[in-house]
């Protein structure tokens, strides 16, 4: 267990049980998810956005078109807020109130760093193409200059973070148990299928 | 077909050939979809929370804590961008440039109404059950006053909106045609499995 430092931003106030601050935990959310949405304020309008993500050690990396208005304002030292939501199952329980779901949630708040040296980005780049598929940053055509400079990488620490994790059954006020109503858990899970070759 | 009106903010700029401002298209998103991104300006930061929600019409509902933070701000009439995202498959191009996934994706901009109409609050909060399991809202027990008084509901305008759709294999350089790379899609779909009793 390595605990990360609270900040008031990452305070959880609302669902304090189910708060978490194990970076390891962190992680493995940040791992699992195949995508993030990170938001920004410009001109006081939050902006958000989702986006494909990957890790490399306590750093968020996220790619996109150098032209992309909310990296444009990420290059402006906005400060984001990323959020990861994994969902992992529908909660029924016998009261409507207590129906929830069971998930495993990151909201991470930061500037990001442009990552502007040429084998640190390349190196990142081939790193996103590992999570995809194990290896396949040695078999497909490498970026050309061309599409390097049109491609901005963007890291973000991941050091001002909360997670939140929901797991098992409904919770239920005690009078409501003798009900006859059914109540449980269906799992979610998202599958990746057997490639479909182009 | 019903088209709906574009605005500067809901104009695609990056991948505007798989910009979508279909109704039918957006309202089949925000319905499959679980849970969408909520992200709002508060002191020029942006906060962004994964929520459920659900739709009635040409509104999507949220629902959460009267003491939510981010919704306290949406009772400010700030205005939120709400963002859904559906994966449904990696896409491997020859090259790591054009590497890529399938995805529908929706947009929204707008201000939350808040529902303070007692049977307009609890009809929406059985919609909301319904989308979980169909039936369920005459199952459950309703909520009662406290709890009612407790959660906050909201109406957003589908209105301010747009959707990207991408479908179909890799897009390709046509000089990496001829390369002996592997490429396809894996397809992706998140499944919601056999209800586990409580």
């Amino acid at each position: 267990m390595s605990e990360i430092a609270v900040t008031e931003r990452t305070r959880v106030k609302r669902g304090r049980k189910i708060a978490n601050y194990d970076r390891e935990t962190i992680n493995r959310i940040i791992d699992e998810a195949w995508v993030c949405n990170i938001g920004v304020s410009a001109a006081g309008q939050a902006m958000v956005q989702p986006t494909s993500h990957w890790r490399i050690g306590d750093e968020l990396f996220l790619h996109g078109s150098v032209k992309n208005g909310l990296f444009q304002q990420v290059m402006k030292s906005e400060t984001a807020c990323i959020t990861l939501f994994l969902l992992d199952g529908l909660v029924f329980a016998r009261s409507a109130y207590h129906h929830s779901v069971n998930f495993r949630s990151v909201v991470i708040y930061g500037n990001g760093r442009l990552v502007d040296d040429p084998e640190e980005k390349r190196s990142a780049l081939d790193t996103m193409l590992e999570k995809y598929s194990p290896g396949r940053s040695a078999e497909a055509r490498p970026p050309n200059e061309t599409e390097l400079k049109v491609t901005a990488v963007f890291a973000f620490p991941i050091e001002e973070v909360s997670a939140k994790v929901r797991t098992g059954g409904p919770n239920e006020e005690p009078e409501d148990m003798a009900l006859d109503i059914w109540a449980g858990v269906k799992p979610v899970t998202s599958v990746v299928g057997e490639l479909i070759p182009d």
